[in-house]
């Protein structure tokens, strides 16, 4: 049935695909759509404290980091109204989806209130796609109602490939698509992000992630679709204003 | 107490090391030294398939994998000697002590039989030494008296950071400590599997892995002490014999 969808999806991408253009008014306020993010192995418990205070400094949406630091990010951001967005499965995708179900139940139960997933994307190469949407709903499901972004990886697919995403996470039930991990080569993209509009229903947001590191990309991102952008130069990107 | 362990094995290694230099006979059998593996994220199930009945037709130690394939290649390797081994944690060692626990748990029960964490590199930067024992301490109850190998990540730490990587590795029962996870950029060198090999005690085995492409380069950390080399050109490297 999945596959159904999917070849549905993609014959109507080639015929119709146009992408939007989201006016952006000039009083946007841009920390409303960040994720301040911070996932690099050796960052320490430091750089997660300055990570949390500059979140509330700079008002940003979330802050996103690994499943290690949730209490304490739980810890520095009490009482403010920033979400605790951690990563699942993270950067590969490749652990198994009860791993991945498990980490999102544990860092449900220790404060997270967002969660960014990374679908199996060698799953979805060999076309396994009920794996890959169970894998999807069994993280939609430990999140228990709260917001899951499906990292689907952009750099690492064909077209095909990234239409056939979008249609399963939307179908497993996610609440963001999202581009990339940071970690594959390859970042964020304009026509990915239009690509990723397109493809999902509006209920679905899309997520621009990797490589965007100012004001103007994160625009373009953003009249492209994005509704969140997810950054470690936030704070660059504020300045910018 | 760990602190002061770890400041003795700086002192001893400032003032006494000196690097092994084994002999390797010219019969050695390559092949018992090789984890054959293959982690990238959009491996499919076909590559999986693949990469065992290599192991089996060149006798590798063991086969190297995600967590979301073990079932597979217990299928795959079923009858054969080579060890199922998983990553945790991988690649960034970042997720909770918890979640590592789970991996190593779940795959442990699906028929994994080694276990290659990532430690808890951020805390162990920040020198939370207690966290990054009981970290893989709890992997090491977890596997049940199977080995466990602790990637380090060498080319992120300093020879200090390394020399304690060691210390707690061993302390917290380790079976191995591994250089690299191939995804931080560098890889294993002669020079961090020589400190490895002086700074833990004979039980405890090193595996050289990130970047080991030819046998002139692993019979390099043979020599260095390495008992297990991670690649993903095993078959290259026998061919060379």
């Amino acid at each position: 049935m999945i596959k159904g969808l999917i070849r549905e999806m993609v014959d109507k991408y080639e015929s119709e695909f146009k992408p939007v253009k989201n006016k952006v008014s000039e009083t946007l306020q841009i920390s409303d759509y960040i994720d301040h993010t911070l996932l690099k192995p050796d960052v320490t418990l430091r750089d997660i404290e300055s990570l949390c205070a500059e979140a509330i400094d700079y008002r940003f949406k979330a802050v996103c980091v690994n499943s290690c630091w949730i209490r304490d990010v739980v810890r520095f951001l009490a009482g403010s109204p920033t979400k605790k967005a951690v990563v699942v499965g993270f950067p590969l995708g490749a652990c198994s989806s009860e791993v991945k179900a498990f980490e999102t139940r544990w860092t449900l139960e220790h404060g997270a209130d967002e969660f960014d997933m990374v679908m199996n994307i060698g799953a979805l190469k060999g076309e396994d796609y009920d794996l890959v949407m169970k894998d999807i709903a069994k993280v939609v499901k430990s999140a228990k109602g709260n917001a899951v972004k499906v990292i689907i990886e952009t750099a690492l697919l064909s077209t095909k490939e990234k239409i056939a995403a979008c249609v399963i996470a939307e179908a497993a039930g996610a609440t963001f698509v999202k581009t990339s991990s940071g970690f594959a080569g390859g970042g964020a993209t304009v026509d990915d992000v239009s690509l990723m509009r397109f493809v999902t229903s509006p209920h679905v947001k899309v997520k621009a992630s990797g490589g965007i590191r100012d004001r103007e990309t994160a625009i373009a991102m953003i009249e492209a679709g994005a509704e969140r952008i997810g950054t470690s130069s936030g704070i660059r990107i504020i300045a910018e204003e």
